[in-house]
C-alpha cells in the first residue's frame, strides 16, 4: 500500500503538514473498509486478504476487473469534487464483476497526476473507501504517482481494480436468456462515467454552476453525480437458489447497443423500447445542444438504465415488486443477431 | 478484458488496419498466458479465474499490489522500445508480492494514454504477456484508456495489478530476523523502475544512443534494461519445508535505505556495506553526471542490487551455493532502530 507513507509526498514540494493531516484522515477511512480478512496493515508490499473462507465453496471463482474513470476525472477536478470520483471508480468496478454473479472481496486503486495535492487524492481514496465500505469491500491497497511529464499540469487519472469471487454454479450469464425474455432496467444516477469526452465538448466553456431550466440543478449536479452501484440491489435476489436473473448488462461505454450483446447467447437479440422508461432531463440537454442522433445517444450513453436485467417474461413482475426501487421493462429478447434493435 | 475489441479503436482515428493487426496478435499473446484456470474468454466485463485449488490450502492469503512503471515509460516511449515497458511492470508488481512469500495468480493492467496508437500499445501489452508467461500468470484483463486532455500528447502510462497467493504459515517476513542475520543480495538489471524522473533530468539533451565508455552499450540499453523478476531465482528455495529465507526486500524507490526497514523487526536495524558488491557501471555515471552524495544515491536507486535476502549467518553460504546465479552478503543486521546504515 503506496497511499500511507507521508514521506512519499515529501518530496513533492507540497505543504507537508497540511499533506500529513490529509494523509491521516485517508489512512482512517482506508481502515474503515477493513474486515477481519484484511491482514497486516500500510506499509507492507502488498496487501494481503485472508482467503480461507473460499475454501468453504464448492467452486470458487475469482473475478477481477481494471477500469478507469475516464475523462469524468478532467471535470470533476474542475469541480472540486474529488470525493465522488472515488465513488465512480469503484462502483464502476463492482458493478463490472457483479454482472458476472461476483460480489467484491477487495480493491486496490491507482491515481496519478503531474503534480500531487495530498488534500485532493486524500478525498479521492476517501470517496473509494466510502464506496468499498458500502460494497463490503476492502480497500487494500493502491499507488500514487506523480509523472510531471506524462500528465497535463493539474489533471489527475484515478483507475482501480478489483476482485471478487462468485460459486462457479451460480456465474452470469447463465446462459439460459432466450427470445421472449424481457429486459427489466434500473435507473442510473446520471451518464455515470462514459461519454465525457463528448460531455465535455458540448459543455465547454459553459459554468458549471449553471442552472439549466430542464435540468432545476447547477449543471455540475446533473454532470458529476456518482456512478452508483448496483449490488446493494441485486446481491439479495442473486443470493436465492432460485433467483430468476438469467442475465445482467452494465450499461458503460457503448451504451445498451453495445453492452447488452455482451452477455446474450448467439442466436439471440434484443429489441429496446424506447419510451418505455423515462429518460432524465440531462440526455435530452446533452443530445439538443451537441445536436446527436437518438440512436447515437443510445451507443454512447446510459440514457438512465445503468443495468439491465435478462428475466423470464413470467417471472419479471415478482422480481420487479421485490426491488426497493422503480424499475421498467425496456425491452425483450428476440431470435437473430446478437445485436440490440432500437424500436 | 477491454483491450480486445477492435471497435474500441475505431474512435481514436487512427489506422484501423494496422491497429486490428496489432490488436489480433496482441490477444494472441494474452491467451498464451491463460492456464486451465482462466474461464471464459475475451470480451466479458471481468476476467474469471477458477480458485478452485485454493481449496486444497490450510490457510490461503490472497495477497495483491497495484504499481505503475512510473516516468522510465516517458524514456521507453523516446527509444521506442514498448514491449520492455510490458516486462518492467509486471516484474515489478510480481516482486512486491514475492517478498511477502506469494506466487501470482493473475494480473491486470491499465494503459493509458493521449491519443492511443494500437501498435505501440499491443507492444506493451505483448511485453506484459511475456512477462506474466514466465511467472506462470495469467493476464487476466485490463483497460485501455485514451485521454487527450489529461495526458501529454505522445505520453503514456503504463500500470498493472497483480493478485497471488501464499499459505499463511509461509508469509514473509517471517517475524524471525535478528541482529546478527546476513543480507544476501541478488543484482539488479539496471535502475529497474526508479529514479527515472532524476535519471531524465540528468540525461536530458543526450541522445539515447550515445556510447558511455564505462557503460558499453547505448545509453538506451543501461537505463531501459527491463525490471527482473526474482520469482525464477527464489521460488524454488522457498517450496522446501526447511527454507533458510526470513525476509525479502524488494529494493524499490527508496532504494536500501527505505525499503529494507519495511521488513524488519522493531528494535532491528541493518549495516549495509558499501564495496561488498560491485555497483554497475550505469549508477556511477548517473552520480557523476548528477553531482549526487553517495548516500543519497542509496536512497533513490538500488545500486545493483534489486532484491535483498535476510538469513541467518550459519545458513548464507548454503544459500548462495544453491542460486543459480551470482549473490553477495552486502551487510548484517544489528540491534538498533529499524534504520539501515551504509559502512
Amino acid at each position: 500500500m503506496s497511499h500511507a507513507p507521508p514521506g512519499a509526498y515529501a518530496a513533492s514540494g507540497v505543504n507537508i503538514d497540511a499533506g500529513n493531516q490529509a494523509v491521516a484522515l485517508m489512512a482512517e477511512a482506508v481502515r474503515s473498509t477493513y474486515g477481519p480478512e484484511v491482514l497486516g496493515g500500510l506499509g507492507s508490499f502488498g496487501g494481503l486478504y485472508d482467503a480461507s473462507a473460499l475454501r468453504q465453496m464448492a467452486n470458487p471463482v475469482l473475478v477481477a476487473s481494471t477500469d478507469g474513470v475516464g475523462t469524468k476525472v478532467r471535470l470533476g477536478a474542475e469541480a472540486g469534487r474529488y470525493r465522488s470520483i472515488g465513488h465512480d471508480i469503484v462502483n464502476h468496478c463492482v458493478n463490472d464483476i457483479l454482472v458476472q454473479g461476483a460480489r467484491p472481496l477487495f480493491f486496490l486503486d491507482y491515481i496519478a497526476t503531474s503534480h500531487l495535492n495530498p488534500s485532493q487524492a486524500a478525498e479521492v481514496v476517501t470517496g473509494m473507501a466510502e464506496a468499498c465500505r458500502a460494497a463490503g469491500c476492502a480497500l487494500l491497497g493502491g499507488e500514487t504517482a506523480e509523472m510531471p511529464d506524462v500528465y497535463v499540469p493539474g489533471a489527475l487519472d484515478v483507475a482501480g481494480t478489483v476482485v471478487g469471487v462468485v460459486e462457479a454454479a451460480r456465474r452470469l450469464p447463465r446462459g439460459d436468456a432466450a427470445p421472449g425474455d424481457v429486459l427489466v432496467g434500473l435507473a442510473s444516477t446520471g451518464p455515470h462515467t462514459n461519454g465525457y469526452s463528448l460531455i465535455r465538448r458540448i459543455f465547454a466553456g459553459v459554468a458549471l454552476d449553471t442552472v439549466y431550466p430542464e435540468l432545476g440543478m447547477p449543471l455540475a449536479e446533473a454532470l458529476l453525480a456518482p456512478h452508483r452501484s448496483y449490488l446493494q440491489e441485486l446481491w439479495p435476489v442473486l443470493q436465492d437458489d432460485a433467483q430468476p436473473i438469467k442475465a445482467l448488462a452494465h450499461l458503460t461505454g457503448g451504451g445498451v447497443m453495445e453492452n447488452l450483446p455482451r452477455v446474450l447467447p448467439d442466436g439471440v437479440g434484443a429489441v429496446v423500447r424506447i419510451g418505455s422508461w423515462p429518460v432524465p432531463p440531462v440526455f435530452g440537454l446533452i443530445q439538443t445542444r451537441g445536436g446527436i442522433a437518438l440512436e447515437e445517444m443510445y451507443r454512447v450513453f446510459n440514457q438512465g438504465i445503468g443495468m439491465a436485467l435478462v428475466v423470464d417474461a413470467r417471472e419479471a413482475a415478482a422480481l420487479q415488486a421485490r426491488l426497493s426501487e422503480p424499475s421498467w421493462v425496456i425491452g425483450e429478447l428476440a431470435a437473430g443477431a446478437r445485436t440490440v434493435r432500437l424500436a
